[in-house]
């Protein structure tokens, strides 16, 4: 059994709880190395305190995890089985009448919840494994950051692709087509999330997407992006000029390099995560753009994309070496110009190293 | 308001319930017209039996969520405010002291469910709005049949492109980048699902996917794909030779194909979708491959990729018009080959529609 599970079983057993209920499939790859996607199915990993654990799938998978290097228990059942009756059975067979459960609280739907109790009407939950998954996978292994890296490899080489796609006429889904294709030429088939490509004022909008509107001409065009790797994810923001932006957006472009290469350059083991948001807000604020600065200076990254640390005013978080997130800083100026500028790096013992390697500096094409 | 949003509110009334919180953002779309994915943030609609509905949302969202076309009230939060104070609050201010809930319990996770009953100590959760949904996306509008059919001119484009990339030496993979490429340089951003290309004993694992394998030579190779149209699917599967396959392979394309073709004819108004499933599982085992064809006939589709009804042994659903679900028959001979033919179609007064039009005879590229 690995070092992880291990922890989950210690956490369950200083808090004096029979069994955790962990469902969420990313966080099962994690635990167990088999990958799926279960759909609608039911895909489970039970761990006790003081038992071996097991993991459930449907019946047509029970090989893939075995393959997948599973080595203890798994149980399938068939589409028109309950899954829950079956679930029951082997836990009561490990533990006569488990009362005190955790559950993964984020992702576990209700109906489930209430499968569950339906089997054990006993059952309290004093539990939320959600928050305890957080805080296991907030420091990365060498292994993990290994899997990162790579993952970094491909944003750069993404971003190589759209910069060079860049040409009048182009719409900023047409540049998307070509990194993505681009991307799969090399065997690289999932996004982290769907690739962002604003060029002009629609980059001053941080929830938007491309368009099919023609690239802005003489204008900062904003490419965020990053690629699963083995179950990894990156993630990583460039904004660059197609032409000549005018001075405003020059200026917000280099504001914003300041803040990302401040922040990031005080990025160190014993630092908080609000005092790294403050430092790259100071920056912003002080060049008279702090209104325009509208979310938090960053988020942790691994298996998914948004984890923990988060990077914000209020976060006391002590930075520690193998956290993982990202230093975003952005500017966006609603109908004039947007800038965002971006790396995810892991911090190491003495400062920290970026995933991603492209230039920030204002390139042009 | 709209048609469906008073079925939800009828459907409260009938069975005295107070309040339903609709959580899924796919229902939340086909009830407002307005479309986000909200990550970890809230994003819920709550309707009221014999009250206006409201819409709660980010902040950020709510300017977006107005100009979507939605008319009725909408209330935003900040990231550091407690979005379920805000949200008890309005409840409270509609209805005195909401007891019975609908949840839609197949997607509400329990960390969301419990901050309801935070706000509520004496809320009962005794409907699941979930199953209402399935029942109330049953049948399809004329509108969504337009959008279904738009969606499925896309997978006939998609293949087309697909057939006409394979090529010695190329591997699966890069058939997928083709056909994705293709689809985003018209403007077709989100396919439904994973694109699925599948060639030799590969096609024989129904739960696989494009692999870096070279495409077989001589041997089978099967497409399954769909596209996501303003939010409806498509989704079809076609099965074709490259080369000059096997007889084996030869012979279970033309039985799947009379499965696929005698199943499609026998949809109609009156029929049960256990019937529909039998009438294809009989072409299949009568020519002696009934053990290899491993899954159910048929899936609902709309907004969701599997939704009601689903075409299956036991499932005594009597068909209807307006119904829109898939026909795929399967034959998978692990080691060997494996064929699938699959288009997706809306039920008439009198027989049925598919969205997809490209020929399902065999044809060799």
């Amino acid at each position: 059994m690995n070092n992880q599970l291990a922890q989950l079983q210690n956490w369950l057993g200083e808090n004096n709880m029979d069994v955790a209920y962990i469902s969420n499939p990313t966080n099962i790859l994690y635990f167990t190395g088999f990958e799926s996607d279960p759909a609608e199915r039911v895909l489970a990993l039970f761990v006790f305190a003081d038992q071996d654990p097991f993991l459930f799938t449907p019946q047509l998978e029970v090989e893939s995890a075995k393959k997948a290097g599973w080595k203890l228990d798994v149980y399938g059942y068939l589409d028109h089985e309950d899954p829950y009756a079956i679930i029951a059975d082997q836990i009561k067979k490990r533990n006569a009448n488990p009362t005190r459960w955790a559950l993964e609280k984020d992702d576990l739907p209700v109906q489930r919840y209430e499968a569950i109790l339906k089997q054990f009407p006993d059952a309290t939950f004093p539990g939320d494994a959600s928050r305890f998954m957080e805080n296991l996978k907030l420091i990365k292994t060498p292994e993990e950051i290994a899997l990162m890296e790579a993952a970094g490899r491909e944003a750069d080489y993404a971003f190589e692709v759209g910069f060079n796609a860049l040409k009048a006429g182009k719409t900023e889904q047409d540049i998307v087509a070509e990194i993505e294709y681009a991307l799969m030429r090399k065997g690289v088939m999932h996004m982290s999330f769907d690739t962002i490509v604003q060029s002009g004022i629609n980059a001053a909008n941080p929830h938007g997407g491309p368009e099919a509107n023609i690239l802005t001409p003489d204008a900062l065009v904003l490419f965020d992006l990053g690629t699963l790797h083995k179950g990894y994810m990156s993630d990583a923001t460039r904004t660059v000029a197609f032409g000549k932006p005018d001075a405003k957006s020059l200026e917000i472009h280099k504001v914003c390099l300041e803040a990302n290469l401040t922040a990031q350059a005080a990025i160190k083991p014993g630092i908080t995560a609000a005092e790294l948001d403050k430092i790259a807000r100071d920056v912003i604020t002080k060049a008279g753009y702090g209104e325009y600065f509208i979310h938090r200076l960053g988020h942790g990254i691994g298996t998914s994309e948004h984890e923990f640390p988060s990077i914000m005013e209020g976060n006391d978080m002590i930075i520690k070496p193998g956290m993982c997130f990202s230093i975003e800083p952005g500017i966006y100026i609603p109908g004039v110009a947007g800038v965002r500028i971006e790396d995810c790096v892991h911090v190491t013992e003495t400062g920290s190293e970026a995933f991603t390697h492209m230039t920030k500096e204002l390139q042009t094409f």
